[in-house]
């Protein structure tokens, strides 16, 4: 069984001491409300709803997982009466407009609670965490029928939402979907095809659904200029705004997947469906990018929560297990063994984890905050929180989950054989994570999204605005003897990014396939110096307190920056080798001689 | 469904290109009988029972698990009468010595055909696998009596064995195994205690379980030198030789694990139940390590049947699934898109799988070579082949699964969403890999093994033994204009294998932790060095064949050198650096620090 504990301290260290909230919220409408207090409390009631309620629900959801039947779907013990109380202390309210009957707290809030939700429990919180898409496509591209209509409900938390994209045949190529939509007579829309991999899909967790689905109209242009963006509900609203009558939306199966057995993943058949459009027709994609991009900072919190879980439980049996004695004599003489954590490869271990987590976290909330500024900021704020998101959500989307996934790996790897043990959680763990580097996007489409789309397409002009801002912090401490183990790496690094992206764009100009062929390997370089900003970031911080109280908490922070500057920031070295090694050596052979 | 179709192409070049089958069978007692017609037989006629018996219960085996009734156990669908044939074949009995029934061929080809077993299905596989490990201890320590009691059984492949090491308080650390053996007044022992993770522990496949296990006898020393080693049957024999009377030792229970659902993973309960020394008394661990090499081998031909299982199925389906336009322009204009393997990052997964995959059938079967050659070679050959095996058997089982690992998972990555779905089998593939990294020794006990107990021990002798054949490889083609791509690069970091393995020594030297600290990343970077040695040597011969008939064959084996080089080789250099950091950056956090 794993145990989650919230990581308050934490959590509390990056949104004051190293992103500063205070000053942040200042520049929020609302933000006189969120003082320091307040969001302490916040933390604090979101982590006992986690460690008490959701994470013990955690290995249950994935031994019972979700059942089928005649169209209805149960989710595992303890599911349902989870998410009565998660909407009755009015969490999925939280950061919405207060006109939709929100509480109007900052969008960064609900980052930072939803690490802990995630982490506590990934599976259950994909049922809020799709709804969240939902509210926040509707309230950008609904009209105010459909907000007054949908969004209060979902706000509410009494119905829930999805995102339906993905038909058989495409999931990466939306410009092939074939799910129609056809008008009606009083404007609705009739919509007829099946989706399939639809994360809480169908369930008994709300009264109603509220599906955002992609459809064709008739005529409309091919491909990806051709599609359109609709609500449909389960249940049609009735005159009051309640449920009324059932849609000709079904639940045909439910997918038998790896992980995620908390989640129903839903095939659904859409028979003449009414539906009501969204936004003009023919730009669903457009609109759909909104629910995207959210889904995709979702997604790479993702890669953060199995990374904290896996952390937490691995530590805490490294410090319970003994076996063997340390190589420098014994460290438990009265014990039959030493504890395992005496070992310097299991260091290493928790130590990437706890790199990583710790690291996630403080791009995650990063994020959030340029979230905030992209929407409350000025002009100026505006446009560099607008291009510093365009270039960092690929990043933290594939960055977090790959290396999500290592550190679910390493806490697994920590227990040895009673690892793949299921009694222990940490397989689960691993299965549970495994999803995150394949939905919304691969690893695969957010590094061409990286490097094709943002990058150079901006002519790198996207990249720099993020090196110049790491360019200024190298220099601001470039003259701090006690920070140069830090700074001096970073900055060099930075430089050799720009220097890298020339040399792919310089190839690209020759052959459009460098762009793919680099896309991977430079994506993860681009996150490490995204990491390796931060951890730099974190010691400056940690450097400054190390006289003070809690100088423990700083000397481990500065202990961890300096294992992640050491251990996990040469891997760039071996990246931009293979980066320049360029397309040849993958586009060679022909399709024939792979197989033998 | 995964398909499997035997490498039969690749698995020839290995054995008669690479590394020349046939004049190694000369210098084998029965090498006048294995002809290449006679090998190619054999891996065809394998090849065929693995294709059309054991592939097709592979998703099966997943899906019914062995079920437990009353300490029965009953194996999957299939798996019995899949046994059967096995058996009939004659397989159990091919390497075997002709004196217990065996057909006395040559132990390398074992290996070859357990490539193919195990890429076909591996949880079926370790039910024969297991056995031969039993067959080799008995057949090496067991007295006459001993191997015409049981080995002729085994050999004959009606009874089957296991191998009882771990109890729920220790596996890596067996000095604290508890499991008694008292002795009974006619010889033989009574056994008491409870043994975990017990692979092909109960099953309905055999008339008989001959379980090897590790003991304590009444005052033995205290830690491994205490241990001692006793054949405890399931069944005692009776006068006949038969399954005579139930033995005292039971299935308790079976393990719910990540995978391998296919094999019964037991607890076994030994309640007094009659055993037989084998060998020396308090010698046990001496005689289980016969046992555990086979076993380490055997893993790592694991790894390299999940990359090749993962690399066979995610090519097809490369070559299958419509998905985007390539950046260069459409591939396939009247289709709807572009097959995914035009595109560069999805030719990255797929090459990475196939390097792999052929790598670690060049390193299994050099060494199964080297198996044959410490029991039939010169005094000289014996003693060198002893060495080679001392140092590669780690790298072969911690480098092969952990690469395999990384195969299986692009291999899911291929597939997208569909990767995570269990009907298409890759994801059970991911689960089932999972398990090499644990057992057996985990990666971080076969690290330790390498640098501290093989290299560092022998103050490098051991390490030099093998890079001295490296170097004079690079010597004898370093003018070939054709080849320096591989052959520079390799001689330069075989030098450097050499310094870095000084620098670490001079470390531990001053603070044995070093060896820990450094192990991991030791080892892999030992592993790619390997690799690119044995990837050298294929590309001398491929590139002589080029003009020849199976131009295509040569120039796809030259192209996946290259592609290993330019791609996967340069990981070294991050490693290194990684390895030089030493071990402050893991020693210096305090055990309280790492929780926040």
């Amino acid at each position: 069984m794993t145990e989650y504990s919230a990581p308050r301290r934490d959590i509390e260290f990056v949104l004051y001491e190293l992103l500063d909230y205070e000053q942040h919220c200042q520049k929020l409408p609302n933000g006189s409300e969120v003082d320091r207090d307040t969001v302490t409390a916040i933390v604090d009631e979101c982590g006992k709803f986690c460690e008490n309620v959701i994470a013990p629900l955690y290995n249950i959801g994935d031994k019972e997982g979700c059942q089928w039947e005649d169209g209805n779907v149960t989710t595992p013990t303890g599911f349902k009466e989870a998410y009565e109380q998660y909407v009755e202390a009015g969490w999925p309210s939280m950061t919405h407009d207060p006109e939709v009957g929100g509480q109007g707290l900052p969008e960064s809030l609900e980052t930072v609670i939803s690490e802990m939700i995630g982490a506590a429990n990934w599976p259950w919180a994909m049922y809020p965490g799709l709804s969240h898409g939902a509210m926040r496509t509707i309230g950008l591209h609904g009209s105010d029928e459909q907000k007054q209509a949908y969004l209060t409900k979902l706000v509410e938390g009494t119905w829930t939402g999805t995102m339906c994209l993905t038909e058989s045949h495409c999931g990466t190529d939306l410009g092939m979907l074939k799910t129609k939509a056809e008008p009606n007579d009083d404007g609705s829309y009739r919509i007829t095809g099946t989706k399939i991999f639809i994360s809480a899909g169908e369930h008994d967790l709300s009264d109603n659904i509220v599906h955002i689905v992609l459809a064709r109209l008739p005529d409309a242009p091919e491909g990806t200029k051709g599609i359109s963006l609709f609500i449909v509900p389960k249940f049609l609203p009735d005159a009051n705004g309640d449920v009324g009558d059932r849609n000709g939306v079904n639940c045909g199966s439910l997918e038998h997947k790896m992980g995620i057995h908390g989640n129903a993943t839903a095939v659904l058949n859409f028979d003449g469906a009414t539906g009501y459009l969204i936004g003009e027709a023919n730009r669903g994609l457009n609109c759909m990018f909104t629910f995207m991009n959210s889904a995709r900072l979702g997604t790479a919190i993702q890669g953060l929560a199995h990374a904290e879980l896996g952390f937490q439980n691995s530590l805490a049996y490294a410090k319970d297990r003994l076996q063997m004695r340390s190589l420098s004599g014994a460290k438990n003489p009265d014990g039959p063994a030493d504890p395992i954590i005496v070992h310097p490869d299991v260091r290493r271990m928790l130590l990437t984890q706890k790199a990583f987590a710790e690291g996630g976290r403080m791009l995650a909330f990063y994020i959030a905050f340029h979230l905030d500024t992209e929407k409350y900021g000025s002009d100026e704020e505006k446009a560099l929180s607008a291009d510093l998101l365009a270039l960092l959500t690929p990043i933290a989307k594939a960055f977090m989950t790959e290396t999500g996934f290592e550190s679910a790996n390493l806490g697994m790897q920590v227990f040895g054989g009673h690892g793949y043990i299921q009694e222990w959680g940490m397989e689960q763990n691993v299965r549970d994570c495994r999803i995150s580097m394949l939905y919304e996007g691969t690893t695969g489409i957010q590094a061409l999204d990286l490097l094709g789309r943002k990058i150079l397409q901006s002519q790198g002009e996207l990249l720099k605005r993020f090196t110049k801002i790491i360019h200024k912090f190298c220099q601001a401490h470039q003259e701090e003897e006690s920070l140069k183990e830090f700074i001096e790496p970073l900055a060099q690094l930075n430089k050799e990014w720009g220097d890298l992206t020339m040399h792919v764009g310089l190839a690209a100009m020759n052959n459009l396939e460098e762009v793919g062929a680099a896309s991977v390997d430079y994506l993860m370089y681009s996150g490490y110096i995204t990491f390796a900003y931060l951890w730099a970031r974190a010691a400056v911080v940690a450097q400054g307190k190390l006289d003070g109280a809690e100088k423990d908490y700083y000397d481990a922070k500065l202990k961890t920056a300096r294992f992640y500057f050491q251990r996990i920031l040469p891997r760039t070295q071996a990246l931009a080798v293979i980066i320049k090694s360029g397309a040849d050596n993958l586009l060679a052979m022909d399709e024939e001689q792979f197989q033998y």
